[in-house]
């Protein structure tokens, strides 16, 4: 199974979590739909909270986002009142939320190091609210 | 230009509105994404007010939606804490949105016939929330 499929089968999981905690979940398309905006990967939420979540599948830290992606997330996430996170799936490990203003600006890009990833939260701090 | 084609224009239009008036907006996949739940093709929110929206273009009216369809966008919207709406395009009209409790049960299909095209909203409504 190659990555691209094994991280698309994470992300089916992560959406199921939501829903079955009792979230609305939509995984937006990944050309960014009516515009050239980026958008999250998945917008979840529960009449309480929302969340925008960019999914990022790495073998290791760190990881580096292109700076226009974390604008144009952050820019969405203010609009449509939601929370935005770097979720974050290293092999054999849980998935980590890090919250987007915490990432660090690295030259052009953001970057989400050890520090950053260990301030991370976790599902169940996302799933209750 | 085929009539997919034209939809998806109208559609990208309706999306570019929202955004335009301060919403965070996401198109859906049309497969939709996680699992073969239906979701709306359009989430709008703005931090106040959130929106389900299906989008029907379609060159006269009555317009039938399968029921499967309708109870899943409810059901969508119930979670995610959204009003639904049929937005109905027909030629050379503006939009309305008829809210999807509006629509009745006509068989195995919900109908959205004249009395209740024209009880829908236009898009100012959905834009002042």
């Amino acid at each position: 199974m190659n990555a691209k499929v094994k991280g698309s089968r994470y992300e089916r999981k992560l959406v199921q979590k939501f829903w079955d905690a009792g979230f609305g979940v939509v995984r937006a398309p990944t050309s960014g739909g009516a515009t050239s905006r980026a958008l999250p990967d998945i917008v979840a939420g529960n009449g309480k909270v929302y969340y925008a979540i960019e999914v990022k599948m790495k073998k290791e830290l760190p990881i580096y986002i292109r700076e226009e992606q974390v604008e144009e997330i952050k820019e969405f996430s203010r609009r449509f009142g939601a929370k935005a996170f770097i979720a974050v799936k290293l092999p054999y490990k849980e998935w980590r939320f890090v919250p987007i203003e915490l990432l660090f600006k690295n030259g052009k890009n953001y970057k989400v190091g050890g520090k950053e990833y260990l301030k991370g939260l976790k599902l169940e701090d996302l799933l209750e609210g």
